[in-house]
């Protein structure tokens, strides 16, 4: 390993570390006297570190929890609380069943009994009962539709509220008389917390219209009933429910631009909420590495969520794609490094975090008969990049604040 | 006009003042013995600025003299010097015809003969004579595949020499035993000579195997004659040429640097190569616009070659298409405006040389009842853009050193 790519991993190690949720959650319990009667839901990638944090620091003041998380999140045993774990992105019938025990326990609420809710990204997928008229099967068919068509969270979150008892705040209406004390976890540029986990204790900002124009956008197959469904308006006033947001995916470009900095790289953050194509991304941040002015040593730094549109039948992520179209824009350079991180540990439906780059990796594939254009369109990233041994193993890493990619240049 | 869009014209002003080849013309001559029989030939979209400026510098030592170039870019007569209109991005029976009297000019040069080639971006089109077995259509008709494929430039030029006899280098030949001093304005990144107008006077460096892989690459519908052609191989030893390659997309992003910085803006130069979407760049500008930690007020400089895959049926270019996408990222943002510009002052098939957008256009489209994402679906950037005023249109410039997108922050 070269030293760049050493201090790449380093510094990816550090990113993580510095945007674990336990130090915020337990900040934002610090502040408040939540009484004697706390009940425990949790649900996102970030769940079970979340809910951890939350246990160490109330104890037994916790009396019934539930934990809703992605496959293999679970670190372990919480007391007095159960842990389930579900399919992600698409809602699986274990989502379902995890969710129904929720529901149970804000069904037993009462006015003394106070809700400890805590979101993170990933909560879209975990956390779903599906309204009266439609299957979860429907729903993923509809979430498979948008996503291939390249819709943002945003806009698959509006439909995908609509058809659930319990997103977009109507899971804060099913708490009541309880009040709800919610800690979020931001992996939505902007930080709109509606938008996060498609917000269950949050009043919903999505019209009914935006729905019905999503679902034209994107040529959604929707039946009388769920054209019905797309028709009921969300919550728009709720009042059970106090809410802080914490983590951004600014802390996460502030953490990589720090641990640069301790590695001896200037550090530029060009942006906090990148949005355009992966691949795109990927070119454009290579340009930069071919031909910026920026003073070297340098880190180039972006923050946010690019998109991919997917026409191919590979497997891979946006930061794995990122990665792989910056390494044919980097080909044949000396002293660069470019990695993506999805901060979550596991980019798209894959195993891997993201994709880390240099001047021979083009090389190395077109030595193994690998052509990236080809790769690319197959949005086949991950078995490109693994052939070449530039993948992003983290594993889950307990906490979901958005993706980073940061260009070495020495 | 708001005070930041009038520093963007004053800007776009200075900007291709600084590039105009006049200097870079004389200063090259300056140092070189050419004799007393000099003939001239000037091709591109910069041929009459480059011509004019010789003229100037060598008086009645030019002889003779051919000048081709785009129509509407001839800017009156040159002595003792025949001009040309022709089509571009096109060639058309124009480009055939001074073409042709190019070719009766060097038929008739001898040993004491000098030819002094202007060279400018353009050329390809404009300096065109089939090769036997091929018409004009034909090779209109695989230039427009390749364009619309989202082929680039370089790609494109790799087929299109095959297919020419004066292209990658064949010119030069047909010229001896006279000697060539050729000035090269470059409008290619990277500034490869041998892809600047197709080389007609410089060895090539690509190969038939890399022509028939892109021929393969875009699906070009080729009849046997043509495949014939992509076979021959081109010149790859030129001993009769000296060539001065001038002008370049850095100094363009470096005036533009100067300029910002003469209006207060501290300027950050990301790139000199830009190369992929343009609509993509146009979001990751936005992007940056919206959440960069540059310190304001500040010039966010990206100059190169972005590409459009042409899906639509409307009108537009590519610097067009990239303000247009950025004007969505930056809907509502205060003191911000971004504007892409081509130097040579007409971006793609129309009259325009860019365009310009702030945090009102997104609004003002609206009012009128245009969406930016059906107007980008249709590739109809120049009448969206025209819609609400925001078209740069500066007429031809007489220069041609490629494109520059400036994103201004208060």
């Amino acid at each position: 390993m070269t030293e760049m790519h050493s201090h790449a991993h380093r510094m990816i190690s550090k990113i993580i570390e510095d945007n674990l949720p336990d130090e915020a959650v337990v900040r934002a319990l610090a502040n408040q006297d939540l009484g004697e009667k706390i009940h425990l839901v949790a649900i996102g990638k970030a769940a079970w570190t979340m809910a951890a944090a939350a246990s160490r620091y109330l104890g037994d003041k916790i009396q019934t929890g539930v934990v809703i998380t992605k496959y293999n999140h679970s670190q372990g045993a919480i007391p007095r609380t159960t842990i389930f774990e579900a399919g992600h992105p698409i809602p699986d019938e274990n989502s379902v069943e995890a969710t129904k025990a929720v529901l149970t326990l804000a069904e037993k609420l009462d006015n003394d009994d106070k809700l400890l809710f805590l979101v993170s990204g990933g909560g879209s997928a975990l956390f779903e009962a599906p309204m009266d008229g439609i299957s979860l099967e429907d729903i993923a068919a509809h979430t498979g539709t948008l996503l291939a068509g390249g819709a943002d969270i945003s806009e698959i979150n509006t439909i995908r509220k609509r058809f659930s008892k319990v997103k977009a705040g109507r899971f804060a209406t099913l708490c009541e008389p309880a009040n709800i004390f919610a800690i979020i976890l931001s992996d939505v540029l902007g930080d709109r917390p509606d938008a996060i986990a498609s917000g269950p204790a949050t009043s919903d900002t999505s019209t009914k219209e935006e729905a019905i124009y999503i679902a034209k956008k994107y040529g959604l197959d929707l039946s009388p009933a769920h054209k019905t469904l797309l028709e009921i308006e969300t919550p728009k006033t709720i009042d059970n429910v106090t809410a802080i947001v914490t983590g951004s995916v600014r802390s996460l470009c502030e953490s990589a631009a720090t641990s640069a900095l301790a590695f001896g790289y200037t550090s530029y953050i060009l942006t906090t909420s990148l949005d355009c194509q992966a691949a795109e991304a990927g070119k454009f941040l290579g340009a930069m590495a071919r031909d910026s002015h920026f003073q070297r040593p340098c880190a180039i730094i972006a923050g946010g969520e690019t998109i991919v549109h997917v026409t191919g039948n590979g497997k891979g992520g946006r930061n794995q794609e990122l990665a792989l179209a910056a390494a044919k824009s980097i080909a044949g350079l000396e002293n660069t490094v470019i990695f993506s991180l999805g901060s979550d540990g596991t980019d798209g439906p894959t195993d891997a975090a993201g994709g880390i780059v240099d001047g021979k990796t083009k090389a190395s594939l077109a030595a193994q008969g690998l052509n990236i254009d080809k790769i690319l369109a197959d949005n086949d990233s991950y078995n490109g990049l693994k052939a070449v041994n530039s993948l992003l193993i983290t594993g889950p890493t307990g906490t979901n604040v958005n993706d980073v990619a940061v260009v070495l240049c020495m």
